[in-house]
């Protein structure tokens, strides 16, 4: 059997035994991890140097650097986190729903672990605990396959981690890092069906490519997040300028930030100079269509590609629609099922256009950047989910259970024959 | 653009405007579907005949032959099955969480259609109704692939349904079935993962493989049940042996049928010779392990592949077991995470056991065969999930839809600065 599977399989087992804690024993668990944490910043520290020196002799700089770096703060900030999941509501047990049937058989519906989740992840060192403690208090195993880049810093946090579990008599192989960081183990890690219950690949869109492409077990994917504020007509401008302005330059970097603007016409000559003048005040360069520009000289025209482009920068689409519906038809082309803003106060043009939207999280005047688990009242998030099963929108612990069907009789059979 | 693909887009604008339909709409929708179906019998049994007669010509036989053929009483099942559907509670729009969070945001948990479901089957013709039902009530377009044996059955059945949506103002393409029957046409169907949200496979384990293996949008697989009844030291053993009968024989062909029985020793002596006559009367095979044997002589030695097998036939493994763990133990080796049940009085060893079982369905002195949507309480069924992920057990409607978020604000921002 090769390492990888093995490996798999003890996780599995492990899992088993995390499926069976109270809650109390959770919480006692994921504090036992955050005091281990804690008392190891040195040792994890230490680690983080040497992939930082490696990533600059590589020549990384910038954000990718940023991601990677911790410094003691940082590592309080895994610790905090680890202290909030232990908080967390346990989603394990719960009992969703309850019938007695016609017969008298009583059927519940109870939330179970997943089993075996396998996060594959770039960069981010503080993935390697934030996603195991999350798996963990959903008492699911989880095998963490992160980046190259990271190595030392996720090796030293997850012996750290490892050794506290080892210490609260549960296996350690409930949190496993793959230390095979060759492209084959990790396709032979998505093709265990039998034992991977699911996959969350976090990452550029060319991992999660990579992932869904070879992928023999489920997987959730966030491919990207092109999200689109639409002004209407109807809307209170000075409000949808704030949720513009937030949208776009609070944090344009993340996947929650928006990239495009659609403005109703009527109100487009009034609206799009002050939007232009706020965001021109903040550094955003604005492409638009031939009618933005009409009403703003200075705007760049926009193609096909900038209407589906995740700039991830100071920079946002623009374009002017004639109505509703045709804010509806560009966002079904361009949208990537993730979250999507109509600054309106016509109740019935809300109505519409939450009716009209597919994506994950439509809001109705509230910036796009609250699409978050933490924002939305998750606790914490594990991903956020464009695939339109099993969740759609911010994952917190709750998504990492499935319903099961627990039924109590009294020697119902289904054919009266069968009595002897 | 490949004929699939333009008919999968197709599927994917009507899923669309589904969507969008009210409950009463989609009721009034299938009570039409089901008077088509009414009107069309004798459309659908010449083409049936067609089938039945090449099924002859290739020496198909027996339960196949019988899977395949349809009379006037099996499409008035169809068409009843319909207007149960229509009776349903709609899944869509249902709000299943509503949270004002600390900054005035309204957060809300709703329903909403997969969007387009794949359907891949064999021989049974009535799937192409049924499964077309449940996924139109649901929201959700459905493309619909089934096998060659039924092409005649299924191209009429689909025929009279596409009829009646056009005159009811649906576009027909919200149910298409696959006429090119070509393996690589439903290979690319399933790699379909822009356009396509699920595939379902329900037919034999080499169908179901095939799927699995080559999807790459995301399957919910049903393999196999292999479902076993522990009969526990504390069982009453009247109501075990009901189970074990209602279990092994009153349908022996299909996924909730026992396969094999595990018995406490100290009960064996006196549980197994009573069990085995009452199955010996009904023509079942008993195959046991070599203590098993020492108390019913008559039984056949079991191995290995005994245990895994899904007979679908009037033969059970059997085994004794040394407690309630060796039991659970025995399970997690070869069950197929579809239903377990134990037969006890002892409620500390229902609780136990029904927290160590990791399946869809477990039981606590109810039998087997009681898994299923119907009986269950979900209307109808669309399959059986063994795929621990978005649906676990019996998939009814509410299985075909997904949570997402609605928030609505008035105003929020993310970061006060943004205000403008």
């Amino acid at each position: 059997m090769s390492e990888m599977r093995t490996q798999a399989l003890a996780c599995r087992d492990a899992a088993q035994v995390l499926a069976e804690l109270t809650t109390e024993a959770k919480r006692a668990l994921l504090q036992a991890l955050a005091d281990a944490l804690h008392a190891g910043t040195g040792v994890v520290l230490e680690a983080n140097a040497r992939d930082m020196a490696a990533a600059r002799e590589k020549g990384v700089q910038g954000a990718m650097l940023d991601r990677l770096r911790l410094d003691e703060a940082r590592v309080a900030g895994i610790v905090a986190a680890l202290r909030e999941v232990a908080a967390l509501p346990d989603p394990v047990g719960v009992v969703t729903r309850r019938e007695t049937r016609p017969n008298g058989l009583e059927v519940e519906r109870v939330r179970v672990p997943l089993g075996v989740i396998a996060m594959i992840y770039e960069a981010r060192p503080n993935v390697t605990a934030d996603a195991a403690a999350l798996c963990l208090m959903a008492g699911n195993g989880v095998i963490l396959r992160g980046g190259s880049e990271a190595v030392h810093s996720n090796t030293a946090i997850a012996g750290v981690l490892r050794q506290a579990l080892a210490a609260q008599g549960v296996p350690e192989a409930a949190l496993t890092l793959v230390s095979d960081l060759r492209r084959e183990t990790m396709v032979e890690l998505l093709q265990l069906s039998d034992i991977v219950d699911l996959a969350i690949p976090r990452g550029g869109e060319g991992l999660i490519r990579f992932v869904a492409e070879h992928a023999r077990v489920p997987v959730i994917k966030h491919y990207k997040g092109v999200c689109h504020l639409y002004v209407d007509r109807a809307a209170d401008q000075a409000l949808a300028l704030d949720l513009l302005v937030d949208g776009k330059t609070s944090r344009p970097g993340v996947c929650n930030a928006l990239e495009t603007l659609l403005v109703h016409r009527d109100i487009a000559a009034e609206f799009l100079p002050r939007a232009a003048d706020a965001l021109g005040r903040r550094k955003v360069e604005l492409r638009g269509c031939e009618r933005s520009r009409a009403l703003v000289p200075a705007m760049k025209p926009a193609d096909e590609t900038d209407y589906a482009a995740e700039y991830l920068d100071l920079i946002l689409a623009v374009r002017i629609v004639d109505d509703l519906e045709a804010a509806l038809a560009h966002i079904h082309r361009y949208s990537s099922d993730h979250t999507e803003v109509i600054a309106t106060r016509d109740e019935d043009a809300a109505r519409r256009f939450v009716r009209g939207i597919r994506s994950a999280v439509v809001m109705v005047n509230a910036s796009s950047r609250f699409s978050d688990g933490g924002e939305l009242g998750l606790g914490a998030e594990i991903g956020i989910s464009t695939t339109r099963l099993h969740a759609y929108g911010p994952m917190g612990a709750e998504a990492l259970t499935v319903e099961r069907f627990v039924v109590r009789g009294d020697g119902q059979v289904r054919h009266p024959e069968s009595r002897t």
